[in-house]
């Protein structure tokens, strides 16, 4: 390996701003006068509360999130979160809940909400292979569901809604590991959104969730500790002892948005002209790339395409990893490439793949 | 601060080994020849393969794990497993779980069992205010419990067993956070043993579960994927995202246990001497130091005591803070001191405690 850094295009966990890895690095050994490593930390301790407070802080003023939504730091990823969701309100409900599924991870969220009652389809793309999410008029909602639920970005398709879903008086609750501050949105139209950390916000083994204080209302009273939304409210996320590490990331990456890129509106417009250099390079390639999502769907954050001749492939992924870019295969479930290009990955990377792409096609079409 | 690294006495999150921290320091911005942060790698790729690995392997290589054994990584810390416990074992079984409430650790396992069905109290040492573990003649179990419930060392109060208890053919699961690593075990007495990292293990954010196979025929069909024994097993520990970080640092510590220390033996043979230096203190000072557990089951990782004179309390916190000894404060509920001796804690932290202790008392008695 010649350069100290590969560009990866991994799905997640993924590529971290270098500045970030370096101040951790710095104080790895001992956090600025404390003596202590942050692995080391007292969750209980006021170091540790300027850390969780800062991160909070870098969320609300990011995302424009008002007082009355709360910003939770918790365990289990995303995936919890589809069965902490149908718990507290689809059980005993006497509801059904609205599902909207434009993937992979929407489909897993419904798996588990059926586990605890009734639930409706209110879109889906299964039968057009998920290349796209629905138009505002193709959701049918029911009549007074519990909820209904969306994936804003479908990491395994590319598949991401370019317009925000406005449900009115029905709790709206997203989805958003995959494209979490990578761009503004109007976080009022949710009454719950959660994000797994390891794409955009930070590394694995933390999930952050901003709740609409009117949702706790709805919690039962017997819920597990643990899976119980008003007791990790009312505790601050620290019922019991939080990944310390990774909300520390959170908060660096969270500083470096706020401070360095300078706000989510700069943020979207790199993001979005970092996958218009892809997704130009497959709409100019004469069909020798093949985009899997619809142009109106197309994900900023992970670009999925074909090659034409499907034997190339492996081939386009060994090379380009000889170019030290990494994890470019696509998910066993679409095949073909994907290159997931989050906030962290900086513009030459997806430059360099640019080019990659370009000069590969004209050496194999 | 004068010394770069000061003695951190915390009850978890805890010190670690600085040789630890030191590697994980060294390779943070790119694993060797890797050229990316082991933040920012696949969970799926074959770097983390290794680590997960190797991080098992060690597992099981330092406790004697037998092959009828399954060592998973799994989130939500200890609270997560005394409700995952009940939900699998107890809920529709039809049967009563025997808990043995050692401490606060343990009145919370019995608490979210509760939850999930029929419930007994097999032993508690609360009106003694948990300052005891049972004889074995003094646990009463019940007539084909569904399992039974112990805390191998009460993190809190300082009361540690110091046999293990043979239930025979009723399984037995045990909350071993605080001093799993810091002694051998004969893992067999046992069919289900979780820890939280953050004590002897590694950092916050990642729980170690070992389960006997045979458990596994007893889980439902239908839990929540999450929240599914059988589904971490046969995924191995790769459902969803695991805390890739903290896992990176398991292994790391398990490295140093089996490489640098030589075995839990050898780390056993250290945690004793360790906590005799204070224990030896408290029972010189003529009563002005008083050990909260009675000497029996005394704790080698939690060393609880109570000042003769409580006034004198943060006074003694507050000067041993002046000599860089950190976080002495007893948890609120039993007050006093309490002095975390994990494995990662050296030899020298203990005698530079253990010489302060001597000290205040020659100037305030």
């Amino acid at each position: 390996m010649q350069s100290p850094r590969a560009f990866n295009f991994s799905a997640g966990p993924a590529t971290l701003p270098i500045s970030v890895l370096q101040e951790a690095k710095q104080d790895l050994l001992s956090l600025p006068g404390l003596g202590i490593s942050v692995l080391e930390i007292s969750h209980r301790s006021s170091t540790f509360d300027k850390i969780l407070n800062q991160a909070q802080d870098n969320l609300r003023d990011l995302l424009s999130i008002p007082d009355n939504y709360r910003i939770l730091f918790l365990q289990g990823g995303a995936t919890l979160q589809f069965s902490m969701i149908p718990m507290t309100f689809l059980r005993n409900s006497g509801k059904t809940a609205d599902y909207i599924v434009t993937g992979a991870w929407g489909k897993k969220a419904l798996k588990e909400a059926k586990r605890e009652g009734s639930t409706r389809v209110a879109w889906t793309g299964e039968s057009d292979n998920f290349t796209r999410a629905p138009l505002t008029e193709d959701v049918i909602l029911g009549k007074n569901p519990a909820y209904a639920h969306c994936t804003s970005n479908e990491t395994i398709q590319g598949v991401q809604f370019k317009y925000q879903i406005d449900t009115g008086d029905i709790p709206l609750f997203c989805d958003m590991s995959s494209d979490f501050l990578s761009r503004p949105i109007d976080i009022e139209k949710y009454s719950l959104v959660y994000a797994g950390a390891q794409k955009n916000a930070g590394p694995a083994g933390v999930t952050i969730v901003i709740i609409r204080e009117n949702m706790l209302d709805k919690v039962p009273s017997d819920m597990h500790t643990l899976l119980d939304y008003k007791v990790h409210v009312n505790k601050n996320s620290l019922y019991n002892t939080p990944p310390v590490f990774a909300i520390y990331i959170v908060m660096l990456v969270t500083n470096w948005l706020r401070n360095e890129i300078g706000g989510l509106e700069k943020m979207s417009a790199i993001n979005q002209r970092k996958s218009e250099l892809l997704y130009d390079v497959i709409d100019r390639s004469d069909g020798f790339y093949r985009g899997h999502a619809t142009p109106d769907n197309r994900s900023w954050m992970n670009v999925t395409w074909h090659l034409r001749d499907k034997d190339l492939k492996t081939t386009f992924a060994q090379e380009a990893q000889e170019r030290e870019l990494l994890n470019l295969n696509g998910h066993v479930s679409v095949g073909g490439i994907r290159a997931s290009i989050y906030n962290a990955m900086p513009v030459d990377g997806v430059q360099a793949l640019s080019d990659f792409m370009v000069d590969f096609q004209s050496r194999y079409s």
